[in-house]
């Protein structure tokens, strides 16, 4: 049961010789979310080996080209994979327009169905949810509309020890109601409390995904309490008036909110072409919030069930 | 005086974990011409140390994605680095239409100026001259408008011999004749001929670029006499219905034209991912034009200035 994110790319703008545009790839119990698809991405995933149709799911935070100009050559690719499945997207007005026109122009009839999510709201919301896991948008600060997300596995079912099974002789509905975590009351009156039979599921894993934003104090109340959190970190605070002009964070802000949102892990990335090792930036954030990352092109951080990371 | 190709990609539409879509750079006397504009051409650049601000003219063949996805992250690179000389771009229409539209939707405002040059026409057109090289686009056979191109240097001076300098004592009006090729024709009715007191320039150099297209007969005498041409074979000859059907060409009918063509090496790319390796197509291609080779990713071809190859 998987939940394991993959950085493709870790430059903001402007891609560096070893450093791609924004791109993230989260398995959830081998399914594969993609998170933003900045130039490159498709070649990305072919070198961190993550199938093309394990992805039904792609989620685009804005409409800047270096978040998505990877997103049409991938398209293009499905369709001459053969891809016949549904692919949904999840992107803020107007790119419905903008991928209509697109297909047109390019000469592009895709074999599948696009489903198109317009993602809109001043206030987080619900914009996938299914047996697994549920997804949640909530608004960023930037030059234009954009949105952060919220993976969230969905709790799984208690599990009822094998030797209470035959203690207890539970009806098939009895089983149900434990599974669900719910005590059992008998015609006889007798309680068999849920705490005593079984073995509760593993907390559910989380991670939220925080790119392109200024820094704004709300942010850590959206993603507060997720396991793993990844903030952009255009700059260093040597150029918090330029991250603020440009809607952008320092690496400080971005531990700021790691910290606030009581995150157990940050990961820190976008990172400006002006900086040709992000070290710098991953220093000053962990000054504020010790248990930061800087991303980099390939590096996976897997949540185990029992909540570890593993690297 | 560097007449070199740099091969930047050679998958077809679909590009592979080691194929990268279609570019090409030439370099004419250190100027850069880029050539079709692929997903990750800007990566591929930096990989191969390519200098973006030596680029000022490009050339796109046709409107397909996998011939154009890199151009708007290029262009917005370009900016970002802060580039303010203007850049011409070669496109058959309505790239400005689309390229104009573009830059509105993804909120990218450009520091410098685009000139847009339609490509049009049935017949071969001259679009670029100047002191060094001319570049003429010539009609493709594909499923959309398509267009090649040819570049050719500008031949050189004659070069006058030392020691007939000091015996004729030429003034600086009979230099001038005599590097343009011509005899010298003196007062008292004495010739000189250029042929006797100078030595030729080397003989100009040339190379031509046809992607994407079916087989014609005409495309051979569009491309005569080319030292190097590079010509698609998106297929083997076991696909020839294919290739016919969707606007491509087999390795053989490649070779065909560059056979039909006598030009002295034809490079073949453009390789649809059935093929792992592009060695089946060589082999084919060679049957009929042995100087044929497979394009490889950072490939360099580079015809000296004496007109020999070095690669």
């Amino acid at each position: 049961m998987s939940f394991k994110l993959t950085i493709l790319g870790t430059s903001s703008a402007l891609p560096t010789s070893d450093r791609y545009p924004s791109a993230h790839v989260l398995n959830v119990h081998e399914r594969l979310f993609l998170i933003d698809c900045g130039e490159g991405t498709q070649m990305q995933m072919r070198r961190f080996r993550l199938r093309f149709a394990k992805i039904n799911h792609i989620f685009i935070s804005h409409l800047h080209g270096d978040h998505i100009f990877g997103l049409y050559p991938l398209l293009s690719s499905l369709n001459l994979m053969g891809r016949r499945e549904k692919l949904n997207i999840y992107a803020p007005e107007p790119f419905e327009e903008l991928i209509t026109r697109h297909l047109a122009d390019f000469d592009i009839n895709l074999g599948y169905e696009l489903l198109i999510h317009p993602l809109k709201g001043s206030t987080p919301r619900l914009i996938l949810s299914d047996r697994r896991v549920e997804v949640t948008s909530f608004p960023l600060r930037h030059r234009v509309t954009a949105y952060g997300f919220i993976f969230r596995e969905k709790p799984g079912e208690n599990k009822i020890k094998k030797d209470k099974i035959s203690e207890f002789h539970f009806t098939v509905a009895e089983m149900v109601k434990l599974k669900k975590g719910e005590d059992i009351v008998r015609d006889d009156g007798s309680v068999i409390s849920v705490e005593a039979v079984t073995v509760p599921p593993p907390s559910p894993r989380s991670y939220a995904y925080c790119s392109d934003t200024g820094y704004f104090k709300k942010l850590s109340t959206y993603v507060g309490g997720v396991d793993l959190l990844y903030h952009e970190a255009t700059f260093g605070s040597e150029h918090a008036a330029l991250a603020l002009q440009t809607g952008h964070s320092t690496a400080s802000q971005a531990a700021k909110v790691a910290r606030d949102a009581n995150v157990r892990k940050l990961i820190i990335g976008h990172f400006s072409a002006r900086y040709r090792s992000p070290d710098q930036l991953e220093e000053e954030a962990r000054v504020i919030f010790p248990a930061t990352e800087a991303a980099r092109e390939g590096q996976c951080y897997e949540i185990l069930p029992g909540g570890g990371f593993k690297e």
